[in-house]
């Protein structure tokens, strides 16, 4: 019998009722004769409002309470789902992450799991049972409750996966899939059915929320498929899974973007060995990423302006912490905090040629200005004013037949 | 260094607020050089909430997810207390069931404690940790989770208290002690500074809701000196301790009473060997508690007259099951919804002769008729009319100068 790994988010169990319907998803499939496992987050809300409380306690609370505190939310979510099946007539349990137990690196509030301990979960399974096992959470050496950060019970349901070798994991959340783009943005939107893991990653570090991004990686590492779908009506979803399993003819297939980027540039920087990481060193102590970097050649061999990219609400700290820098020497700083990242990804488009090409002309005949562009294997970004994005969407959608 | 057992109900922590006076107060413990151990219930209302949301579920929730549920409310109290030690710059830590580990005898929703692994407090002691349990949860053998029942967190602090040999145990609550009987019915109501476990066993009993009954039979056996305090006044509290230690001149110690009796009485029942066994056995089995329990001495030995009390809320059902059962036979069956039982109690009354006839007395004075009467070792009880219930306690405290 195969195995099937079902992942519900806090809004598919947000309320009493979700969690019955809940119930019936997971009955759908263990009557289709698969050995079923569950994994869930705690409902919606609840470790906000466990967070809100840590913070009238403590602007430092303790990291290690902090993650006993947050994961208490997943074993009531778990424990109801539980009730829920066995109230329905099936054998079904809670596993919180000590029961098995589920052992992460150790690292407070953003855990990796290592090891499961499968010998309870496997006999549970042999003898007919649903295991419900608690999302986000595991123990580290010293029996500490360990967390794996926001997000985090992606990455139980994907690690479960590996260890159980399940058939397929799937992921239910209050989308029914990913799309082309956001269609808040663009009614055209289309549902992708079949997405490679590199170009879901590009996606979901660029602002569609899907998936945790270190659980997509996993899943890449580890192979395994992953279905993308709702708990809320019953749709087909997307799947996503290895570059081979793409038989799409599309050479772009998606369109994501940022909405809070500012742009930095520093003119006339004393150009010398290590004059970049000289600025950047500073971000990154601060915990400010930098994203995009363009530095120009420098035409008189002494001289060099140098754009970058960060987080709006970086923009100020950044301003502050380059200015105190004593190592660097530079005539001007310019910033814009009114740009966005509109960035197209595809497989296909490595062994396309002319696809920079479609993209700039198509902004081009938009009026669309580009600031900076920047390059990967299987992605396009060009940074824009951002009363630009939905117009440059728009435009990008349409010459890579995205709506089609 | 001695060991000190702090534990804190419901509403002591009830709010961050709360909390964090709650964490004051552990520091003064601390600070008077004390190895500080706190025990602590859930949030005041959390464990309903949850409650609420498995009866939705289910309206027969599985015993053992309930379980799993209902602990996850002290998960959270202890994880802020923690952090709110921490955050004052104190060294302290949270601990559930689970991590002692606290070993029950596995029994869902109403277990016992029969061990726990001291090793791990231990040594955070010796480290000058303050370890923050969670009350009201243990594991069974199967590394489920068991809870201890309504109040169960005394449960857990008597026992913390016991594997510990703390030298004392005291009891945060939102009211400041024991009374001589409940300060709504009588404002001069008198604060009892030290009871006898025996004698706060009959009062906890029979209504003065400061304590698990269960818990104090626990810590007489154990013999651990109980403090009971608020944790919103700085006041003195109640201690509870064995006879010996008390040294009170005053022969009853306080008055209980119950609001919501019914008598029952069966007229011209035919008087034969073990038809007292044939009447109450349906009851037993039906989960109805009988407690005040007359029986005439039959005239003719032929027929008798059997007169018991029971809970008003279990009436119907008594009446019910008392027609249908076929191994009696009576003649009339009257039952009387409108009674009251109050008990004085006193673990001097067995060597001072009169007290019985100065209750009865004392109530004859005031026009108040008896309607059953019941003994122990240290407690009379009379059954009254519900309406006098004012009146009789009254007249008692002033007969047994419970004001003075």
């Amino acid at each position: 019998m195969k195995i099937v790994v079902l992942k519900f988010g806090g809004t598919s169990v947000g309320t009493v009722d979700r969690i019955k319907k809940v119930a019936n998803i997971i009955i759908s499939y263990f009557r289709k004769r698969y050995k079923v496992i569950v994994v869930s987050s705690a409902m919606a809300g609840a470790t906000n409002d466990l967070i809100k409380k840590s913070k009238k306690i403590s602007n430092n609370f303790n990291l290690s309470e902090h993650d006993v505190l947050v994961s208490s939310g997943e074993q009531i979510a778990c424990s109801l789902i539980a009730g829920r099946l066995n109230h329905l007539g099936y054998k079904s349990q809670s596993y919180m992450g000590w029961q098995l137990p589920i052992i992460t690196d150790g690292k407070y509030g953003s855990s990796r799991i290592v090891e499961i301990d499968k010998k309870k979960i496997n006999k549970f399974l042999k003898s007919g049972g649903i295991p419900v096992i608690a999302g986000f959470q595991g123990i580290n050496m010293d029996k500490r409750i360990t967390t794996l950060g926001r997000g985090g019970s992606d990455a139980s349901a994907i690690m479960i996966s590996k260890f159980f070798k399940s058939e397929k994991c799937v992921i239910y959340t209050d989308v029914d899939g990913v799309y082309t783009t956001d269609p808040n943005i663009l009614k055209k939107a289309k549902k992708i059915k079949i997405i490679s893991y590199e170009e879901m990653l590009e996606m979901a570090s660029l602002g569609a929320k899907v998936m945790q991004p270190a659980s997509i990686q996993d899943a890449r590492l580890n192979r395994i498929d992953i279905d993308v779908k709702s708990s809320f009506i019953k749709k087909n979803g997307t799947k996503i899974t290895k570059k081979k399993n793409i038989l799409s003819n599309k050479i772009i297939r998606g369109i994501s973007f940022t909405k809070n980027d500012a742009k930095v540039t520093l003119l006339g920087v004393k150009d010398k060995p290590g004059i970049a990481a000289s600025i950047f060193k500073p971000l990154s102590n601060n915990a400010i990423n930098v994203d995009m970097v363009v530095q120009n050649i420098s035409t008189n061999g002494k001289e060099t302006d140098l754009t970058f990219t960060i987080k709006s609400e970086d923009l100020i700290k950044t301003q502050k912490l380059i200015k105190k820098n004593t190592k660097i020497n530079f005539r001007d700083l310019i910033v814009d905090n009114n740009v966005s990242k509109v960035s197209i990804i595809g497989v296909g488009m490595v062994t396309t040629p002319g696809v920079t090409y479609r993209m700039f002309q198509a902004l081009a005949k938009k009026n669309i200005n580009i600031l900076v562009i920047s390059t990967s294997e299987i992605k396009i970004s060009v940074l824009i004013n951002k009363k630009n994005v939905s117009k440059a969407i728009s435009a990008l959608h349409k010459e890579f037949k995205l709506n089609v």
